[in-house]
């Protein structure tokens, strides 16, 4: 079968996947409340059960939709005549290893979501779903090079051997992957509007590789990232302003475990970490919160104004005391670059502090003052956008300082 | 790597997950009921909520275990020299579907016993789950010929062709195997114990087979046994008698898509069906209630009697214009044969019936009388050892009149 033939079917199974989860989503929504899985909107005014952890539906959908696309890659009925089936089967071990890592990511994010588990499994759930890849890779690829970047090679050659370093690395895209999208969350439509934009770059880049020297690879991260437009665009459909339901972590591990297995086996890791700069930033800006240098409340959500409709920035309030190195010095850093709010020498005693919690929301809340939560949504994934303009810019224009 | 060394590892990684299951069983068992997942015994006289839908934790913990051993039957570090792997690629994307699939039928069983789903889904989602497996099939073997028994070959010949009726053959046969065990339940450590009996014999068919001409295929039967038997005797022991935890809906699609894998791929499909005798006597008598052509209770397990501390059959009363046919006929031939208590003319009028819910269990509490539910459980498994020494006798016996 022709690669063309090939990438159409897979066009027609992303529709189908959109058009299942479009369905699926509404009928199965009432299930959710009555499993206890549901959350009220903090940012609306009324108090209605809105069903919690529903990217378990877009992943099912997804992976039922792969299943019915695996033989078509790898069948070749035209070129043996005895009737059995020629395949690539490196490329299959590693399409279905693939998709072991998105279902058991699928399934330890869709426990977590029921069960609750603890903030350590939020690093370990990614890593155990990631093994299976790490696991075919060994065993079906097993190469560990890399190319050395041109400034470096002077020290270290044009090729290294990263060796047990590479799976390590391999693993933590697998995290950092699940994670970024995790923690840029909070309001209607982010998480599955910033992977809408995240997947439409992948595809893009896939689509000019197509005619490079590295098609194939690129071919094999557009069968995965086409169905995946489709189950995300039914999810972003019923997740958007105001949401009827909530995504939950299993929809945050499910996208990330896909971009991170596109990434590792397309080999443009490097390139797929650049359409996560909103999620860095968010992350970096994050560091003193997520680590506890600078106390953190159990939401950081941007805070609902009910009088005006508008969403402004959400406060962390604290003693000085309670912050650890290097906690103050940072605040400190901080407040003089203007990138965080801070108020002093609150409270009976003059000890508290008060800062905007520390996420992109309300970094641009700050900046552009309290707005509509969807406005905020729309100006998140415009600057998503502009970022995967950037990237391009960079793995296009800037990298050939650094590859050939 | 030699056989015996890789089978040796599988033993290992078999001893951690009984190991890890005895471990995590108890830690997550609050997490469960936290998170509603927790039913009431109704064969015991406390009203302690027992956590429910632990199978989860026991297939988790098999496909952890599972993934680590990916690589050694497949890697040969000694017989290429320039550092790369050998393997046989074909086994391997069999190893990699059969993991997919029994991966996503944890995480589908799970989501039934979270959401409820409805009964028909019983049938679909283990047919959604086998099918990467015949997809894999389909791409990769696509052999679906069988050898005719012997009195058939003067019709059919020696080998059949049948084409797509073997793949709806392998879909049937892991609805039978997820349904067979789930049905066969409703006793402090049944489906648990049922399944490390189906699983000890399959071992040791496959361990007889290891000397045989096709040794591949029932040594790769092991690899999947070993640590299914490790994880099932872990979750037994918290399931056996007084249950400390429920094994859910989750456990039986383990289990059974478990088994469903090892005799598709393993080639040994009929052999295997031989070990479900019990079930399938048990699915036979439940048909007449199951089809609904007499009247289902929501609940059929056997009646706990608090005075006596004994269990005794449980019973269906309706009118008898309630039943649809041929259930009136059923009913009278099952009255005859005395396989079902029959009491009519009951009720103001005389138009109800009652009769014995109609499953294995109660069955054997009709014929033996009422006794402890613990020696209820130690007589079904006792009756699964017998069936499955006849299955041996029929295998090794009875079936050389029909195959050479």
């Amino acid at each position: 079968m022709q690669p063309e033939t090939t990438l159409l079917i897979n066009g027609v199974v992303a529709c189908v996947g959109f058009l299942m989860t479009m369905k699926l989503i509404p009928s199965f929504s009432p299930l959710f409340i009555a499993a206890n899985l549901y959350g009220r909107d903090m940012s609306k005014t009324s108090d209605k059960k809105v069903p919690e952890a529903l990217g378990v539906v877009s992943g099912a959908v997804y992976l039922v939709c792969m299943f019915f696309f695996i033989p078509f890659p790898f069948m070749d009925m035209t070129s043996d005549g005895n009737g059995s089936l020629n395949f690539n089967q490196k490329e299959f071990i590693q399409f279905i290893g693939a998709l072991l890592s998105i279902c058991c990511m699928v399934f330890l994010g869709f426990a977590d979501d029921v069960l609750n588990l603890k903030w350590r499994h939020k690093l370990t759930l990614p890593t155990v779903a990631s093994l299976p890849l790490l696991m075919v890779y060994y065993t079906n690829i097993s190469n560990t090079f890399i190319i050395v970047p041109k400034p470096l090679r002077f020290f270290l050659g044009g090729e290294l051997d990263l060796g047990i370093l590479y799976y390590v690395y391999m693993g933590m895209l697998a995290v950092f992957c699940t994670n970024a999208i995790n923690i840029l969350s909070g309001i209607n439509g982010l998480e599955a509007g910033q992977s809408v934009v995240i997947c439409a770059s992948i595809i893009v880049h896939n689509i000019i590789e197509l005619s490079g020297p590295v098609s194939t690879y690129h071919l094999f991260s557009l069968y995965f990232m086409l169905p995946f437009l489709g189950t995300s665009l039914g999810i972003l459909y019923f997740n958007w302003y105001p949401s009827q339901v909530f995504v939950g972590d299993t929809f945050c591990y499910f996208a990330g475990m896909t971009f991170a297995v596109v990434g590792i086996l397309g080999h443009f890791s490097k390139t797929m970490i650049l359409f996560f700069i909103p999620q860095v930033l968010n992350f970096l800006y994050s560091v003193p919160q997520l680590f506890h240098f600078i106390p953190c409340p159990r939401h950081r959500l941007p805070k609902f104004n009910a009088k005006t409709g508008l969403v402004g920035m959400s406060k962390a309030t604290f003693k000085s005391s309670d912050m650890r190195f290097p906690g103050p010095l940072i605040l400190r850093i901080a407040e003089l670059a203007r990138v965080v709010d801070v108020k002093r020498g609150l409270g009976e005693d003059g000890d508290v502090v008060e800062c905007n919690n520390l996420t992109l929301n309300n970094f641009l809340l700050k900046t552009f003052g309290p707005m509509h939560e969807r406005s905020l949504t729309i100006l998140l994934l415009a600057i998503q956008v502009l970022c995967s303009c950037a990237a391009f810019y960079i793995r296009y224009c800037v990298s050939a300082m650094f590859y050939d």
